[in-house]
């Protein structure tokens, strides 16, 4: 995502915040995910920045009203530009929809989708072990085949024709995705659509920056083995730190009880 | 691992601290785990705990040396009594081990075993898919079969006679592991050997309870889905209380940084 604003947007200075401490949100419940998007907002917020993306689709389907409501800055989702896309491409209106169990369970791109085009037929699959494949770098591996045979099988099944991939880690599967459906369904990828979106509402909002060239700030809550080898080799656009840092806690509240 | 003690040591009253918001540990850094660690202890003695047991591979692999230098109470890892069942079941000194990244990478295990049998030969792999697909059920699935084939398969042909699971989560997957490697292997499983030790050691101090039955408290730091449901068919014990609760932060530091 980070890779797709640098490349369309060159002269925007990012700040990236990635919560690598805490990772991954996509199992985690709503409240949880909320309070750890508030503390990454307030972070980005206390570095200057002109706008918020929410790059993380269980954040976004969990915390993006309570982000909306609270920050001083626009924020943007990644849920918006990926139903637009979505809504594009179908003929059918049968959209299939893969994500962590938070982004299916908060039923956010179903609202979406239902409220844009009433006829539209969604078939939603929590899709947990897809990061862990990603991440173990099984991108092109028999078991990976047969695990998006498994969840998105009984879709074809339905006759979709397009299929959102509601999580930053899933466009690295689209190779392996083109060959489990043969290719017969549009593949709407949340990082291109997102970063396309980002620039037109800057546009929009005359926040654009001028012509040059911004780089980026990597902060981390937590230093993952060989990660700066791996965002070295994988982004493109002038890296001016990578930091690793505590963020502002709020006053913790005294939770909630289930006796 | 809970619920072994539970079992074994029925007179105990358990204070169980899971760290629901911020797992899994598997992944993040010596350093990371060890601060969550120290988080996790600080509120376990908060509620007047005689001991602390670490029921973690990768916390007790990190930061086992940290607590007991640091905490008043005896504190007991996972790796100690997995690598002394080990070593009295194997033959002929070749013992497999899978465990996180965190675990693997830590070399804890390898040196223990390494101490205490200069001779032994240990075939360790990383095996980070395995959490994920015992937490998407899928314990008797012919992809977790084959996932097992792919990390367990060369060390079979390297002639292991035993092998450590060691993650708590692994015990799930033993009926699986057991038709991968035709049954020819050991398999130690380190939350019944912990548990026998929690037991010894609670004697050896003079802390063992009194007969009677103990309870257990669960505290978590994030609600998951259906958690309660889940506590209630897989313990045995009676659950005082189930309660959502915020850490106690340490004075956060400036973190570190690579330019």
């Amino acid at each position: 995502m980070v890779q797709a604003i640098a490349e369309l947007l060159p002269g925007e200075r990012v700040v990236y915040l990635g919560d690598t401490a805490r990772v991954p949100y996509g199992n985690k419940s709503p409240e949880t995910v909320t309070r750890f998007a508030r503390q990454d907002a307030a972070f980005l917020l206390d570095h200057g920045v002109k706008a918020v993306v929410v790059a993380c689709n269980t954040a976004t389907a969990f915390a993006l009203p309570a982000l909306e409501a609270s920050l001083p800055v626009p924020v943007i989702g990644v849920l918006e530009p990926g139903v637009e896309a979505a809504l594009g491409r179908t003929r059918n209106g049968r959209i299939g929809l893969i994500g962590t169990v938070g982004t299916i369970r908060s039923e956010a791109y179903q609202r979406a989708i239902g409220a844009r085009h009433p006829g539209a037929q969604i078939v939603a699959k929590a899709t947990p072990l897809l990061v862990p494949l990603v991440e173990e770098g099984w991108l092109d591996h028999p078991v990976t085949r047969q695990v998006l045979e498994e969840y998105v099988g009984p879709m074809l099944r339905e006759d979709i024709d397009t299929l959102v991939l509601a999580c930053t880690h899933y466009p690295l599967l689209k190779p392996a995705l083109r060959e489990v459906t043969g290719g017969r369904v549009e593949l709407v990828d949340s990082a291109t659509t997102c970063a396309a979106h980002v620039g037109r509402r800057l546009g929009a909002l005359g926040l654009a920056a001028p012509e040059g060239t911004g780089g980026i700030d990597i902060f981390l809550t937590d230093m993952p083995a060989r990660f700066e080898a791996v965002a070295r080799r994988f982004l493109t656009a002038p890296i001016h730190g990578i930091e690793v840092v505590a963020l502002p806690e709020e006053s913790a509240g005294q939770g909630t009880s289930a006796p």
